[in-house]
């Protein structure tokens, strides 16, 4: 990996270039000031934070734009065309892939100031966003309506509406109310030729291939994605929990499959195995759990509904040998769902951790699983080794790995961190899962794409790029694997 | 509209091409005779029929080609790259929109010899399948397991697996099951290059755009699709009926709308206005009808689940002013609701009719229906205009026009079926509706595509295809609107 390079080898961004934005979007909104570029250097990605607590030369954009609205969006992308400057979309800066890595040669359109609550239409249900607007926000302003959203990824509260449809985010509700593929209604993006496309007109259209997916799960190399439409929920009528000891993770899966294979669809089923049992639900569990795994549940919808799912699901888990679990587990967990670690506090410990999201028919999630492990704990510096599930599927489900390695001389720890991702998405491509299950790809899988899309999918997503921005100018290097 | 053209303006394909094509997949499959050139000169669309019952000339491909594998299909494309032959992808026939119009310039690749059943999965709820699979005969494959696809076009018996994807099919039980978009798991295609893809590896994946939406619609203007896997569900535990006379359109959308915004999806849910409900119901309904309009549902699923959605629904139909209709209407929509009309049979009555189906956000579906049909009526040729709706979101829903016009002359039939599409079209769009819910655009709609993607959205749509397919192989004058 050429660190910290984006790929595209042109030089520094000339001061005409600047003078063209700020003519075009106002002095104000163009920053070149250190700390603005600081900030925005890198995204939540383990390995920026590595290198930039490690003090490693990390380099910085030339500047940051800040439109205000579509209209400077445009105004940047023709500054853009016109002097061949390459942009880096930013939403946020959640994302956990390397999908942020600015230079010199760069100008970072942070979409920060674009954060207009544009509409909320309750009898159509749907609630369009300047794609800018934080996640929280766009929830609480539906909130407040009697609606929802249904989409809660973890990043809910440090990531943006634009940012999970440039990602094909994943929420943890996702088992009943899809993932932001099943929630966009439309989007509204201003493509690389600086032309604004409003994609998506009608609940369901067969009107050719539905352009909307150019830009979902992009990362920003397609376009800038401005604005989006939702589509939105009641809240429902009801919430229960339910949660069940799992005497193998292989008991668990069967369970699981069953459930949703008899048409259940609980929002919420995540399960644990032993080791992440004791980390996240020790306290309520010590007693009882005899190192099994668990099962977590969140059912809701109209009360008659979740009566019988709750109804259902306990026969199921008792056809399983599933037992009852402390009633606690669920409300603890949605309690302290959203809490995502600092990176730095564990550097300081001596330790590089990261998480790492793969998904896998039925039959291929344990071998999956057995596989990843056993391989990370090949690895001497590796101290812990879990996974859970946490979304699921009738054709399979994902897992969520997480690693922790410890190493006392931080130069270390890249080499082993690298070497674990890598493990972590060989194994699971050799036992037939997908590597990327809805964190994106970035700098940090964008080398493994390769093993979802075959050679030729990856040849026929450049031919998409090449078409779509042939001066390469939307977030170079970046998810595009290199040819 | 230049009738019969493929856009390509090339000329005739030469004998050094079918010997090419003779060569690399056998004599036998290279056809030539009228007969196999006759069957196929169009697919199910009106005004092709029309011109063919008029004896107007229709030209005939070259040749038509039946490749019996995907090694076969590749090999095709190789001789149409190397000479510039442009490809026609054929399915089984059924399309409405004029996808099929072939010419002397092309060669016609009928996809009805790839008819394997690949494999069915039950642990995953996987099914594979040869893209020239017929509808049902892959349905009856997965029900002698207990399965299901739930993809139920009205053309099932006479559509392919392969023409599903490549139009983007809705069926009828889509409410629940959703439309063949969410029932794809994974696509297998030659693209215009001639590389082979096998896009969709997981069951779900955020690497980057999702590619299948290339093919998805693209009704064989990216590509041919060679085969298909598809998400199955076991047959349902139980299956009800119910249906409500509704006082008027607006109660029954009202209904329709509080049922799937309080979370019950039954898998079907048609609305018929009083017209349709006298024309396809006038046995049952005759003594208690009263002129009004009938909701018509069938509940599926769990036994629990139907019961607390049976009950749900009844109180809300109440709430709205709906009273129970005949309990039979069901059943027998049922076991009536895959006759297709004959066209010949209206044209000697002097009759020529079509279906025409749109879709609307809730707040804009009534506008939609009154001006489609007020429009429709000012057509003096016009006897019959009325619709009904079939298709269920949370964010709105579809509408399915009837026309008919009589004409004695039928030299002027084509003139005024061509205006009433145009009336639909443009009303609809006029009032903010999609102008394409479920049957594609073929040459038919092409013209109207705009309405739905916008100006800059159809460049986009020619810029894929331009990047995809360069030399224009593949199905040349379909769906892309011309520059």
């Amino acid at each position: 990996m050429k660190r910290a390079s984006t790929g595209t080898g042109s030089g520094k961004v000339g001061e005409a270039v600047l003078d063209s934005l700020r003519e075009r979007i106002g002095e104000q909104q163009v920053l070149t000031g250190a700390e603005a570029l600081r900030e925005r250097r890198h995204d939540y990605w383990v390995l920026s934070h590595l290198q930039s607590w490690r003090d490693e030369p990390l380099p910085l954009a030339a500047a940051v734009v800040r439109p205000r609205s579509t209209g400077e969006v445009q105004a940047i992308v023709r500054t853009a065309i016109e002097t061949g400057t390459p942009l880096v979309p930013f939403g946020l800066g959640s994302g956990v892939c390397g999908g942020i890595r600015p230079d010199p040669s760069v100008v970072l359109v942070d979409l920060g100031a674009m954060c207009r609550i544009r509409e909320i239409d309750e009898t159509n249900l749907l609630a369009s966003f300047d794609a800018g607007v934080q996640g929280l926000e766009a929830e609480n302003a539906v909130a407040q309506r009697g609606l929802t959203i249904g989409h809660w990824p973890q990043s809910i509260a440090i990531s943006s509406v634009g940012g999970w449809v440039s990602t094909r985010a994943a929420g943890q509700f996702s088992t009943a109310y899809g993932n932001i593929e099943d929630i966009v209604y439309s989007i509204e993006a201003v493509l690389p030729s600086g032309e604004l496309v409003q994609l998506g007109k009608a609940p369901r259209a067969a009107a050719g291939p539905d352009l909307r997916h150019l830009l979902m799960g992009a990362e920003g190399t397609m376009g800038i994605v401005t604005g989006v439409t939702l589509a939105l929920r009641r809240q429902p009528q009801q919430r229960a929990y339910s949660a069940y000891y799992t005497p193998s993770l292989s008991a668990g899966f069967d369970a699981q499959r069953e459930i949703v294979h008899s048409e259940w669809l609980p929002p919420v089923m995540r399960q644990y195995d032993a080791m992440e049992v004791v980390r996240n639900f020790h306290e309520l569990t010590r007693a009882t759990a005899n190192d099994r795994g668990l099962l977590l549940l969140v059912h809701e919808g109209p009360s008659a509904r979740v009566s019988a799912e709750l109804d259902a699901i306990g026969a199921i888990a008792k056809r399983f040998g599933l037992e009852a679990a402390p009633a606690e587990v669920g409300p603890h967990w949605m309690a302290h769902r959203n809490h995502v670690p600092s990176w730095r506090e564990l550097f300081e410990r001596n330790l590089v951790a990261d998480t790492i999201e793969v998904s896998a028919p039925w039959t291929r999630v344990e071998a999956v699983y057995d596989a990843v492990i056993a391989s990370l704990r090949e690895v001497d510096a590796v101290v812990i080794a879990s996974a859970h599930s946490s979304h699921v599927y009738r054709t399979g489900i994902n897992l969520y790995f997480t690693f922790v390695a410890r190493h006392e001389d931080s130069a270390e720890m890249e080499a082993t961190y690298l070497g674990c991702w890598r493990r972590v998405m060989e194994q699971t491509a050799r036992c037939g899962g997908g590597v990327a299950h809805h964190h994106g790809a970035g700098r940090l899988r964008k080398p493994y794409l390769v093993h979802d899309l075959g050679r030729e999918g990856v040849a026929l997503l450049r031919r998409v790029k090449a078409a779509l921005d042939p001066q390469g100018l939307m977030n170079p290097g970046n998810l595009i694997p290199d040819e």
